[in-house]
Formats: C-alpha cells, structure tokens, sequence
C-alpha cells in the first residue's frame, strides 16, 4: 500500500477538479471504480456544487526574482481553492495572505477556502519572520469556473440487496495519513471483498470531504433504507491506538461490532461517543438520515502533532500499520457477514430431525454432539431477531460450527434468509 | 417572607370559610391572583363540597367560670371542622372530646374532622392529666352551613401554552412551616417569575389539601395535558436537608430536572420514590390522571417532632431557610426553561452555515470555537427530542452557550420550537 | 408418595402403549384425570403419531438355555421400542445390539430408539465383557402396530380463564427420579389444588415426552393464548440443589415468581437461562409458541451420575426430597395466585373513603395504620399493569396485608378483576 501511496503523493488534490479525477483513475486500476461526474450550480440538499478549481502553478517571489514560495516544491503551499492572481506588493499587503503555525515554526501547514473567494500562501512560520521588507510578486494561475464535482462509487454486490457502506475522502492533497491511509486501505479492502461473493453488499465511496457525502446522499436519497452498516474511515497509517467513534444512535449493529471486534484485538483501542464535528459521519449521521455509520480511525483527526500539516509525509506512516488496519476491517467484515438472521420455517415445536436425517437416532444418551445442538439452537433461535453471532454467543458454540449447522438447516429448507433490522 | 408569615400566622384556617379568604386576599397583595368559589354540594369527582365552615369562638370553663381552653389564645384548641356546641358535661363526658399527644406532653396538637361531624379541642397531655372532675361549660360558636370552596389560581403566562403546576395548601390554621412557609415561598416565587417572559407557562394553585386538588382536577380536567412539570411544594422554613418524591412515573422530565438540581447543591438532599400519601400530589398523580408532578420539601411531613403540633412556630423557620429554599426554586426554574426542544428545519446533511454567515471560513484548523461547535451539536440533536440541557450534557457545552447558539440558529430560521413530550 | 412410586415403578412405560395407560389409571385414582387416545398416523405439527409399541416379554439364552438377559427382571433391559425378533446368532452378531456404558461398567442404561426401526438390549458393561462365545437365542415379542398415543391432562378451574400449565413427562420405565418423582409431585400437587377454588386455571398434562408435547400442541392451539405461566417438571426426587431454567423470554413472569420464592428458600438453587435442549419445555417454548414455560427440577438431567441408568432406582430419592420439591410448588402457585391486577374504578383523584366506612375520621395524625395505607396503595397502583405482589413489594406492605385491602376494596366495588399481561 506505501507504493500506491507514493504514486498518490504528489497528486494536489481538492473538492473538485484534476487532482481528484487523477486519484480515482489511479484507484480505478485496482478496482472497478464508476466515476461521477455533477455539475457546477447543482443543488444537493442545502448546498450547491461549487465551481470546479483548477491550479497549474504558483509562486511568490521576491524583487531579486527568486522564488521564495513554490508550489511546485509542495502544494501544501498554496491556500486550497486560491481564486488567481498576479499583482506586485509590499510584504505589509502579502502578510493577511500567507498562513502559518506559530507553535510548529517549522512546519507548513494545510489550509482551504473553499466556500469563501481568498487566496493565500501556507508556510512554516520561520520563513515568515525571516521575510524583510521588499516588492513580492504573487502569482497564482489557477482557474474557478464552472465544471463538475467528481466522485468515485464500487458496489460489490452481495447474496442480499442490503449494504454496508464505506467511505474515505479523497480531497486532501499531500497527506500521507490523512487521507492516502484511508484511499490505500479501502481499495485493498474493495479487492479482497470482490474477490468474494460476500452475504451483504459492499457499496464505496471516496469522496471529496462534505460536498462529497452531501451529493452523494442527495443523489442516493431514495436507497438509504439500504444501509445496514457503515463506517467512514482514514488515519490508518500510522501505527497506534485504535479509536472508533459510535454511530449517532450509539446503539446500531455496526457500534457492536466494531466494539466486539476490537475488544478482541491485542492492541490498544478507544471507543467515543458520536459528537457532530469530524468526517463524514457528520453529514450521514445528521437527524434526517441518522444512518447506522460509525467512523473507524487509528489516533483521531487533531490529535497527533503532524496533522494538517508537512510532516504528515512518508516519515508518519507505515507498511505495517496499514496492514494491522485492513486485517482489522477483515475481521469486522467477517463479522457483519455472520451478522444475518434466518426464520425457521417450522417454528411451531422441533421440527422432526430425525426424517431428514440430521439427528441422533439412539435416544437416552447425554452426549449430544456439538452440532446436533448448534441446529436445535439456530432452530428456536432463527425468530428474525437473532443473528448466526448472537447464537453463537447465547449457545457458546464457536461461530464457525452455527454457521456450519446453518448450511445444513437451510439445505434441508428448515430456515430461510431472511432481512434483518 | 417571615414578615408575611407573620401576617398570616393568627389566621384561622381550614379547607372552607372566612380564614381561606383573608389568607388569599393577602397573598393578593403580591401577585394578581384569581380567586374561585365554588358552592357547597357541588360534584367534584367522587367527593362533594362540603358544608362551610366558620367559627367565631370556642372555650371550656370550669365550674368556677374560669377559661381553662380558649380558641382565641391558640386557634389549634378546636378540633377544626366541629360543629357548634353549647353544654356542661362532667369530665368524663367531655374527654373524648380532648385530643392530646400522650408522647410530647406539652404540646397541643392539630387535628381534624371534616367529613364526620365532631367537636372537640386540643390541648396539651400536662392539662388533660391535670383536669379534675368538675362541670365544665363547653361552648363552640361556629357554624357548618351551605357555602362555598374558595382557593386561589395565578397562571403566568410564557411564550409555550406547556405549563408548570406548583401547588401548595393553605388549609392549615397556626402552623408555620406546615403550611406558612409553603405559602410565601410560592408567592414569592410567582411575584419573581411575573416580572419575567418565560418560555413555559406557569400554574400556581393555593387550595385546600386533598378537596382543593380535587375541585381544581374536577373542574379542569380538559386542560391536563398542558402539564409538563409539576411540583406540590410545602415544609421550607426549616433548615434541614431538601426532599424530593419522585412523581409516580419515577421518570418524567421534572423528576431528572429536581435530581439534578438538587445534585449541584452543597446541602444534603434525599430522593424517595412517589407514594400514594403525603400531600397533593396523591390526587395529581392518581391513576386516572398520572400527571407529571413531585413534592419538593425540606424535611418531610411527620419526620420532624414539632409537626402538627403548637411547636410549629416562628422558633422552628428562619429566612435564611426560606431564602434558600426560595433559591433552590429559581434554579429548577432555570432549568425548566432550558428543557425545550427545537427542530432542525434543514435535518438532511449539514446546512451551509457559511453562505449564512455563521461559519469559519478557513479550513483545515483544529481550533474549533465552542460557539461553532454548539451550532452543530444543537443542529444535530434538535430532533425533537433533545433539549438544550441534553445538548448540554451531551456536548460538554456549558447551557449558557448553547443557549447563545441556540439563538444564533433561531434568527437564520435553522431551527424552531416545538413542544416537547 | 414413595408408595405411589412404588406401585408405578415397575411398570414398562414408552411414549405408547399399555405401559402408558397403565399409569395413568393409577394416578387416575387420585385425581379425575381426563386421558386423551390420539390414533397412530394422526399428523401432529411436523410430526406423525407413530405405530404403538406393546412389549410381552424378551430375552437372549446362552446355548445352555440359560437366560442370560431377561426383560422380566428388569424392563431397563431392552431397548425401548424395539421391534420383535426371534433369532439365533453369533455374539458377533448379537454385540451390535447390546448397549452399554463402558464408564460406569456395573450399570444398565436405558436406551429408545422410537422413530428408527432397530431392535437390542441394554446390559452392564461387565457382562458385556464377560459373555463367551457361543450361539444365543433373541427373542423379543413385542408389537409395533398401529394404535394410539395417549396422555392425561387435568384442568382445575379457576374464577379467572387464565391458565397454569404444569406438565410432566412418563415415558420412561423403570426409573425413580427420572421421571417418577415428576409424576407423583404433579399428581400431588393437583390434589391439593383440586380442594380449593384458585383465581386462576391450572392445566396438568402428563404427557409422553416430545411427542406428547407435540401432540398436545398440535390440538389445543387455539388456547395457548390462555397460558399466563407454565412449568415443565421432573427429577425432584434426590435431596440436593433446585434448578430453574428460565423461559425463552427469560423475562416472563413465571420466571420472577420462581426466581423470587426460591431466593426465600434455604436450601441452595441455580438459576439457568433458557437452552432449546432439555424436556418438553423446548416444544412450549419453540419459537411459533414462545409460551412462558420455564422448568423447574433439582439437580438437572444428566448431571447425576445414576442418571439413565439402573441406578436411578429407590436408593436415590427420598420422601423428604419429593415433599420438599412439593412445598416449593405450593409456594409458586401461592405467588401466582397473588400476581393478579385491578384496575381501580375511580382513578380519577382518590375515592372518598370516609362516606363508604374505610377511612379514619380524625385528621391530622401521623400514625395511620398499615391496612389504610394499604387501600391508598392499592388504589393508586391498580391500573392493570402492577399486580397484588408488585403493590406489596412498591409499598413494602406484607402480602397478606394487602389482599386483604384489596378484598375489601373488591367489596365496596372500588376495584375490579382484569385479565392481566
């Protein structure tokens, strides 16, 4: 995953335009990725698809010629979404335009503006103080005009039309963590998934930050009945605590799971309440969707010193812990799948096993075997309301036995599949 | 308050007659109440008003002509409700006439007959054992005669036609914490809350216990459901621990609102669960009605020694006890009005707070205001069932800002009020 | 009822025939059961009534003549619903028939094969391994014919339609505590019931196992909805530990009543929660019924070591254990009886108590006694939802106490019976 992320790096990305499309086409040669296109002026929900920004070039230089800030080195550089300019002026009528990190001097921070017209200039905070008084010249050749937000979407079709959901964005420009992490971990994890024919279905989403999941939902608005499970996820990279964020109501399927897988993990993990500010799960959470979305990190967004900024480089991440984060989502998707209910078909008594030819026929004896019992538990249990996991919980039979006793009770038609809620 | 108590202290009360009136006629010199009458013989629910009373004198001489009990010393000497009597009987003919309370010999207790015609006097144990065979003169000048039920009412009007009920009685003769300093307290708990708008409306009913509650229920049965928090209140001039009896539920919004209330207190405080006895509360949250309604006292009825008896005077209350108990009023009245619920009219996605000019427009920083982020906890939670204390609580937020924020969105037209169940 | 056991021990009981009706005319000397004939073939949920089973005599003789296995002796030794045979053979080919238990060697274990033809003995181990050799002679006469299922059900009326059912296997032979100590515990305890006129109906089956409770279930249907609580019962013969194993709700009522009484007991108890293996409370509480049926025994089955086998005979159980295990039914049907609801038909505000002659008269006092209090309870709290148990546990009134406040609120028609859920 490090490769492709080094072949993401320098790509500068934004909620709209050519970085955006050249990252889902890098994703789109280890997945099938259908890639969304939606004009500029489009109305979703209360928002409205900005104009698409475009950037060749930009740089300041100073009245020897010399470029004291330049893009090309790094487009942590440029303000994101910086309207064009091209003018001369004194350091007193640059400085409301160059953003800095006061306690970091050193580093460069991230900075946007998306939905207010600005332009600027991100550096670290040492080169701000060590500018002198002189005639810059500013440029920045970049376009905002009208044009498309782009979007990439897979859907790995499941046995059942229910979903879970998965979704990363993809807008930020040269930040290992936050978000190549999250781009690299959910295309292996698409890969793996497709390779399968999983029981649910698999719907990612890579997406510009908020005007991304906004659209989407806006777009999609008739299907969200759909969604069982979803988690948004990023900040994959880096190798530390485990952090998963709770769904809205706290209290979905996917808030279990995640919990139960991760209490099984050796290391260390932290669970916290939803709050309304973070990723996406702020816009598939609000009241009017209250989608069951969780969100998956390692160390949360803010919390380590590197973020937003020029050290979330290749020095932050590691081939390991990307690793550790994509077996974590094979196991939670090991668990989503044996989260499904089946209905007996002859609830009313034990239907007779005995004439299908799956029971014990010397009677007396107090040594049922272990399968014998995982079908009489999946028989009284297979109400709709418990899936193959809680009845191995309830039973105390492992998993793999309930959903080996499952395959023989649905092959002699005693249960059927049925969608859960 | 004491200063109004001590107005109130020589009056002789009882569920009908004269000593009502006056007492209501000077409460109404601080707040505007409305006063009803309602005549002797009326249904209400399964009781009837009964016959008025009203007594002018009352005395036991003894053979010598001398007042050995004289109503006029002490209002509690007469069995209140007896019936008009003027005879001489010998000693043993008249004590089963005499109340006394063997255990606190030198205290005269209050007792009562109102629903079976009875005479009698209270006086201390010291002078019953003290009374010698003698003829006595018992004259009781009073009368039982078709009248009416007087009791007082004061709605103070909010912005929500959702009210408060405070209830307290006002049938008791000389006793001042039981029932003088419930009286002040709530007027002056009205008086404060009649200078302001608030959001609720409120209720205060100054009634005879148990058929005051039930005439005030009789006659407004239609309008119960405007009741969102109640409170029977009495017992606040002693400077014990606060009490609180749940409401019957265990767990309408006023018994969280009190519990927590009373949490933040530096004073000691109990929590008991709703009985069926104590004061009127009995009748608010009979079955039939089941209202949301708690009594909040200090040291309850009956749990302290100088209760219903002559003890219950000025060197039992202080004002520092009322003030206090005064005080802790405003605080659940604080909260009370913070307990309202709004509704997100934008609940799909995030609403474009930029474009409304009540959003950062730089991104990328971590240094989120708390005003900022108390616009998107209360957008997230205005579901109709989160109130701005819940937000609150749930965010960490202190009310005040969430209030501040609420505000803020109230003006965009992002949220707007609704009733809250 | 040691003697009882006595008389039914030796009889060969199965889940047909005339070993079936034998003893059910023996408990039909003690109470009036009803006793149901059901024909072979007869189609019961999934099930088929099978072919009835009647057994004269069998046995194996060595090449002497010698009886070396005799059904006569005990009727343990055959494997039950065995097929007639009249053969000789090798002890090669005899051994597939024999069945052991190789652990524990000197016992003879019980043994059924119903629903798959097949025939064979059941011996100790140690004759097992003690037989040479030689040429044996097999015969079994017995009959596998078409006939009738049959079981007794007895139902003691109540005043209210609402039922109790009490049910208890008896298709196994020769064994004390499993299942003869299930059968004269029920007997005894309809006897009991039988004497008096309980508030609810109690329903005794005595039922083959499985199929029993199958069949039963197949014809009474349409009536489950009259089953409020409901026991399966057996092995109360040996002096140790209860056992409950709760409902499949796990939150019925009979599970709190059970769990309650036997928190009062002295003697130790487990609480266990639902397993769909065990007695017929898996047919009760299969997922299309989910009946309210827990399961009540001492040591469970196959937790003993004399269990299904030879050992299980008068050595095991004692008169003290089987009257111990009946005084905990007592208690139960006590507790059930007391789990009944009011509602009260004044709700709205208290009844006037006075004018109907159950109130005190003299107001003002602090020291009302218990059964006032209890009125007070029982009217609040009689809304259909909280039964006479639940009012004395709320009110800390003692049982008795309170019912008999509610006979007397009965009486002045304050309240009324309801059906309750």
């Amino acid at each position: 995953m490090i490769e492709f992320i080094r072949e993401l790096y320098p790509i500068c990305r934004s909620i709209t335009g050519a970085g955006v499309r050249e990252t889902l086409n890098l994703i789109n040669r280890h997945i099938p990725l259908q890639i969304h296109e939606v004009p500029t002026g489009t109305r979703v929900l209360d928002w409205e698809i900005p104009m698409e920004w475009n950037i060749r070039d930009a740089w300041v230089k100073d009245s020897s010629g010399k470029k004291i800030i330049d893009f090309r080195q790094l487009n942590l550089h440029i303000l994101n979404y910086s309207i064009p300019i091209n003018a001369k002026m004194t350091l007193a009528e640059l400085k409301p335009h160059l953003f800095t990190i006061p306690e970091k001097s050193s580093l460069i921070p991230y900075r946007t503006s998306y939905y207010a017209e600005n332009w600027g200039f991100c550096i670290s905070h040492d080169q701000l103080i060590s500018l002198s008084e002189d005639t810059y010249e500013v440029v920045i050749d970049a376009d905002l005009s009208p044009g498309h937000l782009t979007y990439g979407e897979l859907l790995i079709k499941g046995r059942s039309q229910e979903e879970m959901l998965i979704s990363t964005h993809i807008c930020h420009p040269s930040l290992c963590n936050d978000n190549l992490s999250g781009i690299a971990v959910c295309t292996w994890l698409a890969r793996w998934l497709s390779q399968n024919t999983p029981h649910y279905s698999y719907r990612f989403l890579f997406i510009p930050g908020t005007i991304g999941a906004i659209t989407w939902l806006a777009r999609n608005e008739t299907n969200l009945s759909r969604i069982k499970y979803g988690l948004v996820t990023s900040l994959l990279g880096i190798n530390s605590v485990f952090t998963y964020k709770r769904s809205r109501s706290g209290n979905a399927r996917i808030d279990h799971i995640v919990e139960q897988v991760l209490s099984k993990q050796t290391v260390q993990y932290n669970i916290i309440n939803f709050i309304p500010y973070g990723y996406d799960e702020r816009q598939f959470c609000s009241p009017g969707f209250n989608l069951p979305v969780g969100n998956l990190t390692r160390i949360p967004f803010g919390e380590y010193p590197e973020y937003h900024t020029s050290a979330d480089n290749f020095d932050l991440i590691s081939e390991k812990a990307l690793n550790d984060s994509l077996e974590l989502f094979y196991k939670v998707i090991q668990q989503i799948e044996a989260d499904r209910c089946y209905v007996n078909l002859y609830p009313k008594g034990e239907p007779q096993l005995g004439k299908r030819g799956i029971y014990d026929h010397i009677g007396g004896r107090n040594d049922s075997k272990t399968l014998q019992l995982a079908l009489l538990w999946i028989l009284n249990y297979s109400d709709g309301h418990h899936s193959l996991t809680e009845i191995s919980e309830l039973s105390g039979i492992e998993l793999t036995k309930v959903i080996e006793a499952s395959e023989m009770l649905l092959e002699k038609r005693l249960i059927i599949y049925m969608n859960n809620q």
